[in-house]
C-alpha cells in the first residue's frame, strides 16, 4: 500500500511548523579503518544539542545496498517511494536547469554531435564542445517550428542541450536516436506504444530542421536525442499531506524536485545565512519547509574529506537561526550519503534526526553516523520520514477505530 | 518491485570477489533464560576479528516470526525474495538428493504405502520400510515404460522416493494422490489446470504399471505421489548479479539449491579444511562464493547445544584460511537460526556479518547474537544481503541521476 493513501485520508491541519534540513550526501565513511566519518570529524555542537533533545535514526534513501541520484533521494525524503515514482532522464535534466514542466510536457536530452560527409557520427559529444560555443547553437536552434506544438530549447552545458515539447496527446515512450557508437547513422526516434506517435513525429522534424540550421557548423552539425520523458506525474503536498510546502535551495535540481511535488520555491538566496533569512521570512506562509545544503555532496564527490568536515561545520552554525524559530518538528538529514571516500553517492544509511516535544528522546548526545545506528528511530526507509515528521506535528488523525 | 529489477539494470563488473559463509542455523537461544547462545560460548577469535573490521546485523530470513526450511532460507541469502520465488516440493526434494531438473522437468515426492486386500491403504509408510529394502523397489520402478516421456526414479531412504517425469507440455498442478487417511484407497491424480492433463495422465498411467510391478510386495505393495512441482524458474546469478558464482558445499541439497540460481558447484570437499582448499583452487575462476557448512544447524537440531558450540569453534578455525584470500567482501551468516534450546529451524534473526573496505564499521568486537542486534545494519530482510554484498564491492551503479 503507498502510504499516501493513508496520509491523503488521515492529514488534519493545524498552525504547527515543520523545517526539514537536507545536507545532501550527509553521510560518510572514515578514510582509513576504525578511523571517523566526516560527520564525527566536525565539531558539531548545535547539531549535537539537537540530538539530545531528539531521536536518531538510519534513513536507507531506496533499499540496501542501493545508491541513488539526487531524483530518487529527495522522491524518498519527500515521502514518495522511489521506486514507484521514477523521474525520466529527460525530465530531470529540464528540472535540473531549471525548466518548469507542464503536465504533458516531453523533454529530451540532446546531445551535440558531429557528422561525416557520409552522415555518420564520428563523435557523439562533437569535440566537447565548450559552453560558450555550444549555448548559441542551441539557442539557434529555438529557429525550429512544428505547427500544433510548443518547443523550448535550453542549452546545459557543453555538447548538452534540452528539448521540450508541449502540445497535446503526446506521450514519452519514444527511442533515443544516439547509437551509442561511432561510423553509424543517428537512429530515427521511435515510437514504443501508438500514444508516442506524435513525439516521434514531431522529433523527427524537429532533427529535419535542425540538421539544416547545424548544416555549416564545423563540430555541432547535429545532435542526437535521448531519455525521452513525461512531466513525472506526482501528487502534490497540499493533497498527500495537507501542507503548504516551501523550498529553499540554491541550486536549479532541487529546486526543480520540489516543484515537482508543488512545493513553492521562495527566495534568491544564494548562501546558507541568506537560505535561513528566507526561511525567517517565509515563516507565517507556509507549514512545511524543505531547505538544501548542497555542500557536503559535492566536497563528498571531490574526494576531499577536510572541506566537507569544514562545510559540515557551517552547517553546523546555521542551526541556531533555525532553532530560534522554534519549529514544532525539526529534521536534519540527507538525501544519501556522499563519503569522500568512495567520491561519490553510496548506499549507507543517512543520520537522520527528528526533534519535536513528542519525538521519544533516545538519549543520545551526539548526531552522527555511529549514534544514528544506536537511534529510537532505527533503519527506515526515507519514504516513512514525511509521516513521522506529520505525526509528531500532530497532523495525522489514527487510521481505523 | 523486485530488486532483481535494480541489479538487472544496475549491475556493473570488476575484479572484486566476493564470499558468502553460510553456516547452517546458526544463530542460537541460551538453554536457561539470560544465559549465553551457542554462538556467545564459543571461543570465536576470528570471527571477532573480523567483527572488528566489519559490520553487524540481525538477518531475516523471511519475515518476522517466520521459520525458513533450507529452501527459503537459502533463497534469502541469494537474494531471491523467498516469498515470490518458491521452490515445490516434489523439486526440493529431487534437489536434495543431487538431482539435476532440467527446464521442464515434474519432480514428484513418492511414499511407499500397503494397501489391504480391498486396496484401501493400510500403512501410508509402508511400516517405515527401511533403506535397504526400499532403494531395490525403487530403482524396479524403473521399469516402468510411458511412450513420449523419460521417467527417473530416485531412492531417498525409508519409504520415500522421488519420480521426475521429462516430456513436452507437462505442466506442475496435480493434486496429491495420498488422501492422508488410512482405511481408503489412494486418491487419483487430478490435473489442475489444463497445462498439467497430461503429467496427470503420464502419472496414473505410472501408477498402473507400479501397482503391477509392486503387487506381490509384503509391505510396499504400492506408493502414493505428492508435492507434484515443475523446476522453479529462477533467474541466475550471471542475469540478475553479472555474477560468476561457485558453490562449495558437501551436501546435495545445498549443491541443488546453488544449481537452481546458476552456481557452479566446484570441488568433492568432504570437510570444511578441503572446502577451503577447494576456495583457493578456484580462486580465480570466479567472482562470487558461497561456501556451505551444515553441522551448526544439525548438532543444533539434534539439541545438542556443546556439540554445536564446538562445531561454531571448527568454523571459527577454518575462517583465517579464507581472509588469507583476502575477499573484497566477506559474508558470514547462516540461513536461519536453529537453537539446540529449540531443536528445530527458528525465526530469529541470524547474526550477520559484512566485512569490505567501505562497509563503515560499528565498532563491536564480537560476532553473536547480542552484538548483531546493535549492530550497523540493523535488523535487515536477508533477501537484501546480496545487494549489500554487490554494493560493497563497488559492483552497482547508481539508481536514478
Amino acid at each position: 500500500m503507498d502510504m499516501h493513501e493513508l496520509t491523503r485520508e488521515l492529514h488534519t491541519k493545524n498552525d504547527t511548523k515543520i523545517v526539514m534540513l537536507v545536507a545532501d550526501g550527509l553521510g560518510g565513511l572514515p578514510m582509513t579503518p576504525g578511523g571517523k566519518t566526516e560527520l564525527e570529524s566536525a565539531k558539531s555542537p548545535n547539531l549535537d544539542q539537537l540530538a539530545a533533545r531528539g531521536v536518531q535514526g538510519g534513513s536507507i534513501p531506496v533499499a540496501p545496498g542501493i545508491s541513488p541520484g539526487s531524483g530518487p533521494g529527495h522522491l524518498g525524503l519527500f515521502g514518495y517511494d522511489p521506486l514507484k515514482y521514477q523521474i525520466g532522464r529527460g525530465a530531470l535534466e529540464a528540472t535540473g536547469i531549471g525548466f518548469e514542466l507542464q503536465d504533458g510536457d516531453v523533454a529530451i536530452r540532446c546531445n551535440f554531435c558531429t557528422l561525416d560527409a557520409d552522415g555518420n557520427i564520428s563523435d557523439r559529444r562533437a569535440g566537447r564542445i565548450p559552453s560558450e560555443e555550444s549555448a548559441p547553437l542551441a539557442i539557434k536552434l529555438r529557429e525550429v517550428s512544428i505547427p500544433g506544438v510548443e518547443i523550448f530549447v535550453e542549452p546545459v552545458k557543453e555538447h548538452r542541450f534540452v528539448v521540450v515539447l508541449r502540445g497535446d496527446g503526446m506521450g514519452g515512450n519514444v527511442r533515443d536516436t544516439d547509437p551509442q557508437a561511432t561510423g553509424v547513422p543517428p537512429l530515427d526516434p521511435v515510437a514504443d506504444d501508438a500514444a508516442s506517435q506524435k513525439t516521434a513525429d514531431v522529433a523527427r522534424e524537429f532533427l529535419n530542421q535542425s540538421r539544416q540550421l547545424l548544416a555549416d557548423q564545423p563540430k555541432a552539425n547535429f545532435h542526437t536525442m535521448r531519455g525521452f520523458a513525461e512531466k513525472p506525474n506526482l501528487p502534490s503536498y497540499e493533497d498527500v499531506y495537507g501542507l503548504r510546502a516551501a523550498a529553499i535551495a540554491v541550486y536549479p535540481m532541487y529546486k526543480g524536485l520540489a516543484r515537482l511535488v508543488g512545493m513553492d520555491i521562495v527566495g534568491q538566496a544564494q548562501t546558507l545565512d541568506e537560505q535561513v533569512a528566507t526561511l525567517k521570512q517565509h515563516w507565517n506562509d507556509y507549514d512545511f519547509f524543505f531547505l538544501h545544503y548542497k555542500y557536503t555532496d559535492s566536497t563528498g564527490e571531490d574526494g576531499n574529506f577536510d572541506a566537507k568536515v569544514a562545510r559540515i561545520e557551517d552547517f553546523d552554525a546555521a542551526i541556531p537561526g533555525i532553532t530560534s524559530l522554534a519549529p514544532t518538528v525539526l529534521i536534519v538529514t540527507g538525501d544519501h550519503s556522499t563519503p569522500a571516500y568512495l567520491r561519490n553517492h553510496s548506499w549507507h544509511p543517512v543520520p537522520t534526526l527528528l526533534a519535536s516535544d513528542c519525538c521519544r528522546q533516545d538519549g543520545l548526545t551526539e548526531f552522527n553516523e555511529s549514534s544514528s545506528v544506536r537511534g529510537g528511530l532505527g533503519q527506515f526507509e526515507a519514504k516513512h520520514l514525511m509521516t513521522l515528521a506529520l505525526a509528531n506535528a500532530g497532523r495525522l488523525g489514527k487510521y481505523g477505530a
